[in-house]
């Protein structure tokens, strides 16, 4: 696979599991630190970066600092791209080409973590192409490492292939959105105006959990609505099979490289989230790193009336009918 | 206490802990059946309640039958109240009086259950004098216990003490509710009418999360907004001090019992959700088991300026002061 072997792949992957592994309980022992402390060492520091709920912890950058130099050691050919260093830097343009490279988030769910909420978790990607093809994502305090690499499926802790229900992976549900969960996040643009992102997404949610007669036609009434403050934890859990629906805008790189690829290994579907002009019939193409906006279905069986990729297309479309343009782009864009 | 002496209030804590375990493992065992099966046992066979939201499941039935027979065996002079006994009867009257009763929800977070999201959780509360004093929580995917007893303390897994963070409990955000973050739920009421309960939820949602300077004043730019699809576990975290605010109706005594005995136990504060006519001044009532309607706030420090019971009814005022009265009532009340 350009120009990696089967051999090396696997290298790759093993080591990949086990900096996840390592890289988490760096953040767990940060918790522990925090809840073990007295005095200065029970609060986080933090500087502000954007806004309030934007913020970079000192174990963001520890965390990242050591993945960067153990793959540097280990792969030092590879490319690298890391929230923090990307941060701190003035690129906005887009960031992966096709050479072997990584892309980590050392912390995803930083707000969840300055507040201990346990949905936080390291994001290890490895994408060769442009395509992410390894996935590692570790989450301490859930004690939940999911992992995949292209061609030898998607895992939770290493035992437990996912989706989790797989003999036979349940269809989804034929009257789509209902009956589906549906994951998304209030995002940190909280502009109080009708078309800034907030009100666009929170009308976008109001559709797709209306009943399903109201907001002239546009009701969906899903099974429930969960919003978790990590778009790689929920990428997880859609890869898992738990979240029918997942639709974000907003994101970066590195907020989804991981999750894409476990995701897409375990058969789930992930493209646009803004809808085209004709939403019934236009083409559904596969999401590109550096997109920002996504829209990802769970892996899906197939019924006796539809593939499973004909349904998660079905749910798609249904999606984009619910749902209004973001405004999200890149700097330069 | 009420006639229950320490050791028998220790026996009763120590019996309620192993019914949550062994509880949780049935709910797991369930999961692993689904997890493992092929064909016909892969799918959780349900019935409709009153509306595709509300699902209940055969594996609800039979752990509650297992907690209640397991009660009746040990403490045959106490109340049992139970979710799906509750449920198929015809009653809708206030349910708990001062006799020792235990108030059990088998399953909370029953749509997380179906579709495999992590977030369920088994709930038993057991309360004197109208007040529950013994929560006992337990989140099997998870692998979290929370259990709490009146002047014990509340717990996680039974060795980290409730809240995380202690030495010293950090005090709310001086801005707040601007650097908290805020549980809610979209709920199980989807009608689309300006005054049904799921605009009203959006609009007061919408009221703490956008920015400060919006919305008339009642922005609340609140640091991220939560859903998990249980109340228990929103209580639960709330308790840990990773949610700060958690403000719900809807629910019944099974849902938030053993969630108010931990969080209680562990400092937090659970008074009514609907605002009083003046926020400002108004008393800030302890919450009723039956009030169906809840605005919880986590364990607070104290700061130079204020107690934390100070800060927390502060916190109360400003969510009063940001959120919409909700329609939810008892049958006949």
């Amino acid at each position: 696979m350009l120009g990696i072997n089967d051999q090396e792949l696997q290298e790759i992957y093993d080591f990949a599991v086990q900096l996840g592994k390592d890289a988490g309980e760096m953040l767990m022992n940060a918790c522990r630190r925090r809840m073990q402390g007295s005095g200065a060492t029970t609060s986080v520091s933090y500087v502000e970066k954007a806004s309030s709920v934007d913020l970079v912890t000192k174990t963001d950058n520890d965390v990242e600092q050591f993945i960067h130099t153990s793959i540097a050691q280990k792969y030092p050919s590879h490319k690298f791209i890391g929230e923090e260093t990307y941060s701190a830097g003035a690129s906005r343009d887009y960031l992966v080409d096709d050479s072997p490279t990584w892309i980590v988030d050392p912390l995803d769910g930083t707000v969840n973590f300055t507040h201990l909420f346990p949905m936080f978790c390291v994001s290890i990607a490895f994408a060769v192409g442009g395509i992410p093809i390894i996935g590692i994502i570790d989450a301490p305090f859930l004690r939940q490492t999911f992992s995949s690499c292209r061609g030898r499926g998607a895992w939770l802790n290493g035992t437990q292939r996912l989706p989790l229900i797989r003999d036979p992976v349940p269809p989804l549900p034929e009257n789509a959105p209902s009956g589906c969960t549906f994951a998304c996040e209030w995002g940190k643009d909280r502009r109080d105006t009708p078309d800034g992102n907030l009100i666009r997404k929170v009308d976008s949610f109001v559709n797709m959990a209306a009943e399903r007669n109201g907001r002239g036609g546009k009701g969906g009434m899903v099974h429930g609505v969960r919003s978790l403050g990590s778009a790689t934890m929920d990428l997880a859990y859609t890869a898992m099979g738990s979240f029918d629906i997942w639709w974000e805008g907003g994101c970066w790189e590195w907020d989804v490289a991981a999750g894409m690829a476990v995701l897409e290994e375990a058969g789930g579907l992930v493209t646009i989230a803004n809808p085209p002009p004709d939403p019934t019939t236009a083409d559904i193409p596969r999401a590109k790193l550096g997109g920002r906006l996504y829209l990802a279905i769970r892996p899906a069986g197939d019924s006796d009336s539809e593939t499973g990729r004909q349904s998660q297309e079905r749910v798609v479309r249904e999606v984009w009918k619910r749902v209004q343009q973001l405004t999200y782009s890149r700097p330069g864009s």
